[in-house]
């Protein structure tokens, strides 16, 4: 059965389906698969304001023994904001551009995966889909859950493709191999209020928490490794909160981000930043979003290569730059990389996929996937 | 005539007047001061939030040539607050004590200068009230308008005393001879705002704001003068805004307090932050509230002194220490010393003051009246 991705991307963004996503998205992706034999599961976790997420998890089953390839991906979308010149939820053409918010994170790779496994036999091989609901806001009801299931019902497979759009100037430039971790963390220094005409009798949190941020700001965490940038610490926020131009304040806070790569873990560089906090009178309270991971080059990262060049006459750069996604979960099931649309115009007004580019990623993905299914990987 | 000051001050507690005031509380003043031979002059100024104000000035002229001793206060109050014992504005007599929001700052006082020039024949000189009702506030609409209004009116005084809560154990242990001088400045840094997983798209501010803020902390403006304190610099508060954990901000800001001595001028350290903050790549944007000044100790400050010694066996200290008052703006007109009652209970909950302090004070103001328009001051 041949199916036409373009298609299949506009009846997605169709779908308003901003983060956490329910219902209607998930019932037309539902529709597409269960034709190609499909067995579909959706459910709904979470509360509010986390949730409710809807996931679905697809899977049809190739002969005993089978090896296992799966996609996986997201079908919510960041806010549209404003000025957009068509509505982004009304997929539009508009010469060789579609445009809707999703069209390249990730409802257009979605529609080019479904173009591509309609063109497998079934005889090739096992084939899922792992879709969320939730990978644009906080991830704790969305890709989590959906591997709790798989393990539940023990359909976890071999090796995982995540659809997310990693290339860069053309489709086909770039590939996740890994990604790096992911800490925030929050400092606090608390001090005594009172008035600017009579500082003895106050203590004022601002100073220490300068001094705090002064020796954050200067460490050098690393200078990159074997696979990875070098990591970076950001300070994100300042806060007081303090009107009255004659009041010392009683307490001063900021946010750090850091993005790690693998010469450190969360934990080792929380305790680094608590250890300099608390010398200078503060406290932190870190919360870990994921450690760094790499999907050493191999015969997965080959294959993926392979039918890149093959579609795009490119050969993808193996990277790990760029924010997180849901192969932080994933990794822990099996070697997972990452590879997608141009990601130029993603969380932005008129987000927009080149329609070419659809068809030559659901190409890319048939040569994937089949590949995966018929080779052993390192 | 004899009248009790603390009866003139329940009358004046019991007349609601959180800043800015108007109204009821000044038409009681003026019913106190009428009967004994002031002409009234009563004005409103300025508009929300500001204002509006109300002000009186009150004057008993003497015969001709003669000197003319001013009497300066406010008859707004902070808000009272939580957790009276009483309310607030409704004075009780409790042991030896009064209570009430303005028992000490500065209805008392004031109550006890009614008192004071009661016993005051018209012949011994001339005398006067400058009354506002905003000195907790912005003080935009008081005593500045006040002092336009004396000088189209020609009643400038020789010598005039602002009657703040200037004791702090014992009435009389201290008087305030000058005032430091105050200037608020607000700094920002601008940057590019960006994803934290994408740093070099992005420009942080944070880190310039953190070594600007750095650098000014660790000035010394100096070690204090003949007759004030060292200056010290606060940094009261710090914003950025940011609520998202994987956001690079655009701006980040920062508001100093400078409380500064007769070493300084507030444009001089103005332009001393400026450069600074330029140097980091920020801006400063400054209010001066006011310069130091000094009623250097002579004729004036020896009869205040004689006058608190003759009637509480203390010497008062000639301080410079605290906040500001509005003698930041009659300085200008002529010399001027503050005195008044124990500051210890002001701008606090169950406000209070001695009731026989009350009655010492007019004593002590009636001493400084007839020597201020006896003798001639330096």
């Amino acid at each position: 059965m041949t199916l036409d991705p373009v298609v299949l991307a506009e009846r997605l963004i169709d779908c308003e389906s901003v983060t956490p996503a329910t219902g209607e998205v998930f019932a037309c992706l539902e529709a597409m698969l269960v034709p190609l034999g499909f067995a579909v599961h959706r459910f709904v976790a979470g509360e509010p304001p986390e949730g409710p997420v809807e996931n679905l998890f697809a899977v049809r089953k190739g002969p005993a023994g089978s090896r296992h390839f799966a996609f996986a991906g997201h079908l919510d979308v960041v806010p549209p904001g404003e000025g957009w010149s068509s509505g982004p939820f009304k997929a539009e053409r508009r010469g060789e551009l579609l445009y809707g918010r999703g069209a390249v994170d990730m409802k257009g790779s979605i529609a080019s995966f479904v173009a591509a496994v309609a063109d497998i036999p079934a005889v090739a091989g096992t084939l899922s889909l792992i879709i969320t609901g939730d990978e644009e806001g906080p991830a704790k009801y969305g890709t989590v859950p959906l591997i709790a299931h798989m393990r539940e019902v023990g359909e976890l497979p071999d090796l995982c493709l995540v659809g997310e759009p990693t290339s860069v100037h053309r489709l086909g430039d770039m590939a996740k191999i890994g990604r790096r971790g992911s800490v925030n963390i929050w400092l606090s220094v608390k001090g005594s209020q009172g008035h600017v005409a009579y500082p003895h009798l106050a203590d004022n949190p601002i100073p220490r928490l300068i001094a705090m941020l002064a020796e954050l700001d200067a460490l050098v965490l690393d200078e990159g490794s074997d696979w990875f940038q070098a990591s970076n610490l950001e300070i994100t926020d300042l806060e007081v909160g303090n009107r009255a131009t004659n009041v010392i304040p009683a307490e001063a806070k900021a946010r750090l981000s850091i993005r790690f790569n693998d010469l450190h873990t969360g934990q080792g560089l929380v305790e680094r930043v608590t250890e300099i906090a608390e010398r200078h009178g503060g406290t932190a309270q870190a919360v870990i979003s994921g450690e760094s991971f790499v999907t050493l080059p191999g015969a997965f990262s080959d294959l993926v290569s392979a039918a890149v060049e093959a579609e795009t006459g490119l050969k993808p750069e193996l990277s790990t730059t760029g924010g997180t996604s849901d192969a932080r979960f994933l990794r822990a099931v099996c070697p997972v990389i990452e590879f997608g649309l141009c990601n130029a115009t993603m969380h932005k007004t008129d987000e927009a996929v080149a329609m070419d580019d659809l068809v030559v990623l659901a190409r890319i993905y048939r040569r994937i996937a089949r590949a995966a299914l018929a080779v052993s990987a390192s």
